[in-house]
């Protein structure tokens, strides 16, 4: 027996979505022809686009761009609409100081190409909205960030960080990375008054190599955003290549899954969630827990054993979490997030990331928390 | 009985590659994430990109980074090497004057940016060398010339054009869009010199949704590459986002598969190509003939019929062809390529293009030849 624990990195496949990447292997033509196999392909697509606007409720208030990978939609968030400003004004762009790579690195990039760069604090898991307030001014012209925490499943106030942002400027871009909180809280794009809004498949039962990006009609009439790639005209020109179609259908039914099982699904992770921490937290494992989380990501510093070394102890036992994020592998050093949230270094560097989904079973869970506790008494510890 | 003869736009997924896409569900964890099923998945994406690179002949002398698509592929190439450069540098890029949209649209985007854009003429379906060598200057830092074009076939000599540049220039970055060359003729990324080429999985007989950039070793030492899309450092850091290892494992298993039967397939779609081009002519219709071309494309001008109008007449019958590559009917307009290859706007506007693939049968061929036959005697005609 397996026991994945590591879906905050990536999902396996689910049925709806396998069955919908099958069925649009047989429609393969390209989109952007206009003979009828074409025309066909083209009609997948749409309705691909509908379902995605039902599932996340922006239909009548924006549109989505399909893209190839969260990265990408953040890519074209953060690029797209810093491109569309005039290079020599003086403006400045607002992130959190947890952000995913994709996020901050760019973030990073656009200082070098003269924009200026604030960051809004997460400490122990939440974004004040007053700070928010005070760092706004007329030159912001972008906001990012995003709805759930990676590392700790914090979940921020998406809905009031945007009022309190326009509040201070009607102007200002809010955009938020939804790829931790799609399929874990609501995302409904419209109702939080978000101009754009990341999302990715893979993280929802999806495909590998699909995002999409929510972007307003506001924005969209105000040729607010240019493309991150130019070419052939797709995606209303502002995402240029063939289409995905079987990538973007399947990910539009893994949507329509989820939504429609959502409750279920939460209240089962919410139990298994909930099952992991105590027992966890009984046995002297420390649990990172924000103001407000979605249960599917639990944050767990361990008594002086280092991540790693318990990461690689589980996986000899066919149990796989991770330390920090995946994406963070190519990039090792202390977790950003943790240290946001406020631990220390030395505590970070202890921390495991326990993320569920709705396939993993109460027999998994039992055999994490059995085996964790076995590695918290067999391992080295390193000293205080 | 149907007939795709659009494949230029896009292919079918082949069985190879199909049965890798299902298998690799099955691997679907993280390949960034450091347990053992993260490792498996960083073995089946480290397997790909060696199949990738021994099959383009690119193994010991540069690497594959894998992409979305052929544009983002054009867009890291462009944009990758361009940002690289000091900004205020004097500098400029040689395209020639019938690139696809993916690479033009970026250069015109790159003009915006200070950057100084010549064409290189091709006439005829060919670049002369010496035209090329007389652009090439002290200040030319990049040169893009695809190998293949997508609406002629026509074939240019990229080893000699690559050449030629760099005996006038040898610090010059040569790059070719490789998408519509690729399983078409040989595209040996080592011994044609070349620094960059861009591969696409979907014209191929692999994914949509998956694409790759060949960079040579001479580039990633220099780092003269920077990345389109940031974040976890994906990719040796220039395409970071969690890799869609199914659909790259599927791109090797096309590009395996064309490889070991390049020869016989190349034979037979010779055989078809020459035939419908032989028929074709016969009935009055002017082909369009490159110097040098691959036998896959077929570009042929109607006597004063629309393509548009051949088209869906063809389409109705289940015939699918296209006018101009499927890519520009999101910005309808006179060929660009056509244009420049020399045919009149009234010429180009009766064009259309047949593309062949390994999947195209004798019977197709006949059924294209004779309801092509039965559309010109029946299709009302523009005044010439």
């Amino acid at each position: 027996m397996t026991a994945y624990f590591d879906n905050a990195a990536t999902t396996a496949m689910c049925n709806d979505a396998r069955s919908a990447f099958e069925k649009a292997f047989e429609i393969y033509a390209n989109p952007s022809s206009v003979h009828s196999a074409g025309i066909e392909a083209e009609k997948l697509l749409s309705a691909s686009r509908k379902k995605m606007l039902s599932v996340i409720g922006g239909g009548g208030k924006g549109t989505v761009v399909f893209t190839g990978c969260g990265t990408e939609s953040n890519a074209l968030a953060l690029f797209g609409t810093s491109y569309a400003k005039k290079a020599n004004e003086k403006k400045n762009i607002i992130i959190s100081d947890s952000e995913h790579p994709s996020v901050y690195r760019a973030s990073e990039e656009l200082k070098t190409r003269g924009f200026e760069i604030r960051e809004v604090k997460t400490r122990g898991g939440a974004v004040n909205a007053e700070e928010l307030y005070a760092l706004v001014d007329d030159n912001t012209f972008l906001i990012s960030v995003m709805t759930v925490n990676n590392e700790t499943g914090a979940l921020y106030d998406i809905k009031e960080l945007c009022r309190v942002s326009k509040e201070k400027n009607p102007r200002v871009i809010f955009h938020t990375d939804a790829t931790q909180a799609f399929m874990k809280t609501d995302t409904n794009a419209a109702a939080s008054g978000v101009d754009m809004m990341t999302l990715s498949a893979h993280k929802i039962g999806g495909p590998k190599g699909v995002g999409a990006l929510y972007i307003s009609n506001r924005l969209l009439t105000s040729r607010s955003v240019v493309p991150v790639l130019y070419g052939g005209g797709q995606e209303e020109g502002l995402r240029s290549g063939t289409e995905n179609t079987a990538g973007i259908s399947a990910f539009a039914a893994a949507a329509e899954y989820g939504k429609a099982y959502f409750d279920t699904d939460t209240a089962k992770i919410n139990e298994l969630s909930s099952y992991i921490r105590s027992e966890l937290e009984a046995a002297g494992v420390k649990i990172n827990r924000p103001v407000r989380a979605v249960p599917h990501i639990i944050s767990a510093s361990l008594p002086g054993i280092k991540s790693e070394v318990m990461l690689r102890y589980l996986s000899a036992e066919g149990i796989y979490v991770s330390s920090g994020s995946a994406c963070s592998s190519h990039h090792p050093g202390i977790s950003r997030s943790l240290q946001a949230f406020g631990l220390s270094a030395k505590d970070a560097d202890c921390t495991v990331r326990i993320s569920l989904w709705r396939t993993n079973t109460a027999d998994e869970a039992e055999l994490l928390v059995k085996n964790i506790k076995k590695g918290l008494d067999s391992l080295i510890k390193i000293r205080k």
